[in-house]
């Protein structure tokens, strides 16, 4: 019996072609597959056929599948040896609850590995063309969520604002007027640019530029979206054209020659 | 003649599995690759053979090319009818001075896009077992540079400091004491833990975990390097066995049977 193992892998953005080469092998690999509701169809087909797929994530109108749940799936599937694909959107260690996998692996005695994704910060600023740091500028960027601990919550916006890092928000939800009431009283001049990217590096990409002032008046855009705050954001391509996803399967599917070349010393 | 287009792609942390599917076809498509002086010979060997290849990176012992040099080869390449790739070690927009590229690309009318990178903080993470974030813990993590303008400096890392944000630290030198000193400065407690991680996710990774306090002690590791700073480290995987890279261009050259299939609903 082969022994078992279970890869946390990062299905990236939303292009099936911003999957890592790394996590495109183990899908295919794969003997199970247990994925979060984020990640879409069209890159759980490239997962090996016969392998057993399952969504652990939230899903509408049924119960919700609890974290010790998840765990208990994955040691039990990884300890009757199979190769086991724990797939989460963006990347495992930003706002994944990795930790708390990590740890029951760990404590069940199961081999495992990470396999970093492209978070969902990198996927809006690509998508916008927005360097979320610049020489001229900001040298640092802040990755958060818009839903914090209650406790924490204005101390840390306060540093956030005042260090004059670039912000990306994950998970800023509809309610733009809290955001900008938070930012505000943290201190964050209202006509700071700020950008919603909804849904970047798909196909239904769409992208909102205006101020933190002017955000409540923004269209409410489709989840999963990210917040971009800072002066980066006048960098901001409002009008970079949509390049319509490569055909993914085809790729793969064809023989790539490649040829090792000599390289220049 | 093809109109020519410019492709600021991220290589990733340096294990050429960890490129996106991207980002592989779109080197072994380029007409030219313009890349930075991190990208491994691993990676460049996926390029298309016929692809002139350009290191415009630093050099030792000669002139470094500026930046307005690397925006005139791309405009011209690209004004040739070139595909031209620009590839930058982790994320371009992650400490890549992309912002710089973008507005000479805009100014002189070239076609471009950005394709995201695992950016150095996920491979260290990823590499170390270190989740950035925890629901438990840390809400927010921030991505810093070691090296920033002195003015900023103090204020800046205290701000860093008092959120409680899980720190990564991009280029942090081997002058350990100068960090310690800084983030003590900055009120940091000497027994916080920290990670340096060294050359993550290649065959040469190293990983050194101690505390603030006690991180002027450490081995100088090789450049490039990460520092993670934050309670989260304490879930490192001091001891996790360093998982040969798999045979990359293998994978790629071989046939991949993907056969579409039906997901359950």
């Amino acid at each position: 019996m082969t022994t078992g193992k279970v890869y946390l892998v990062g299905a990236g953005p939303g292009d099936p072609e911003l999957l890592t080469v790394k996590a495109a092998r183990l899908l295919r690999d794969a003997d199970a597959v247990l994925h979060d509701e984020l990640v879409t169809p069209q890159i759980l087909r490239l997962a090996n056929p016969a392998a057993w797929l399952h969504n652990v994530g939230k899903r509408c109108g049924t119960r919700k599948i609890t974290q010790e749940e998840i765990n208990f799936l994955m040691v039990g599937l990884a300890s009757a040896g199979l190769q086991v694909v724990r797939l989460k959107g963006g990347d495992p260690l930003i706002f994944g609850r990795a930790g708390e996998e990590i740890e029951a692996l760990r404590r069940a005695g199961i081999a495992y590995e990470i396999v970093p994704g492209i978070t969902a910060a990198l996927g809006a600023a690509a998508g916008a063309a927005i360097p979320l740091t610049d020489r001229r500028g900001p040298a640092a960027v802040v990755f958060v969520t818009g839903r914090r601990a209650a406790d924490q919550e204005e101390r840390d916006w306060q540093h956030f604002v005042r260090s004059g890092a670039t912000l990306a928000i994950y998970m800023p939800g509809r309610n733009y007027s809290q955001i900008t009431s938070r930012l505000s009283k943290a201190g964050l001049a209202g006509d700071t640019p700020c950008a919603v990217v909804s849904r970047a590096t798909t196909a239904e990409q769409q992208l909102h530029v205006t101020t933190i002032g002017e955000l409540p008046g923004a269209p409410a855009l489709a989840a999963p979206a990210l917040l971009i705050v800072g002066e980066v954001v006048r960098l901001a391509a409002q009008s970079m054209p949509l390049v319509p996803a490569a055909d993914i399967e085809q790729f793969l599917s064809h023989t790539i020659e490649l040829n090792p070349r000599e390289l220049a010393s």
